[in-house]
């Protein structure tokens, strides 16, 4: 599947915590950046999301802000 | 200004292209490594958004999906 | 490529309109029954997505709200 | 009440999941074809979602990602 | 129609800015205290949405972030 | 630091409900007039959000619908 999001940043899972209806995972992108996304408990089983894993964090640029100091 | 968006992605602006009301900001987070934003345009003019400028891009951890290959 | 976003309807494209930054997709996934989506002109472009063409209207569940009569 | 929101699928709803915060909603919209929806646990009881109620999915389209095989 | 979505600010528009695909909308909700909308052009036609027509600004409980100074 | 999103509605935290993953967070920006979020537990633990804590509801204006009675 070749999806429309344009941003695709290829990680490895760090930390997968479940909650009753989400679970946050944490990703690393780069040493010591890493990006937090919050998906369905059920979405992660499915994935089977664990510590190690090769994932990429998906997002639709209009999710996108930017920020200056 | 402290946001509650988990992710804030430090980089550079690489891109700006200008629409009617919204603009697209191309954002260069590591070497070849890229995110795309799109912002309204009014956003990107008031934060004075140009090529080679320091920003961060933000997401909420809500809009990050996670996918497998 | 397999993502974390639980909606995924099947259909056909029956209208591309391009903007200057953002183009709209309709997608009819049951006779009668459209989604419409926006994304980038460049993702639109990069998909190839033309009038007939089968597509997937993906949603992550957190973007999807509930209404009643 | 009229809303902006592009897309509006009719559906029954199919299991309701209440978490602390969250709940999940499954909602039918074809025989077979499933939207899954989360809310706040609030909103999910101000509506008295319950199976069998008849109840809209409802995206804004810029929500709507589109995908290929 | 009653829907999900928690948040739902009383408001006149006080601008109508039309592009090729998005229309952006500047709904005044108290003397001062503007909310800016990004929605489809064609939505912004089919509410007839103009100058001093009485909104509702609707945002999802998942879309607001909270800030600090 | 400052940011793209064009909303930014002053308030103070009414209500904290943490939850396993979310929290959900009640502000108040006028009298009567609330405001609800969803963030990350840890979000809101890092912000030290708390009842009577002032605070700023932020949102993207790509995520504001309009609605019309």
């Amino acid at each position: 599947m070749q999806i429309s999001a344009r941003n695709s940043l290829k990680g490895t899972v760090k930390q997968v915590v479940p909650g009753a209806i989400n679970t946050e995972i944490v990703i690393e992108i780069a040493p010591g950046v890493e990006v937090v996304s919050v998906i369905t408990k059920s979405s992660a089983e499915g994935l089977a999301l664990d510590i190690g894993k090769a994932v990429y964090a998906v997002v639709k640029s209009s999710d996108v802000m930017v920020a200056i100091d």
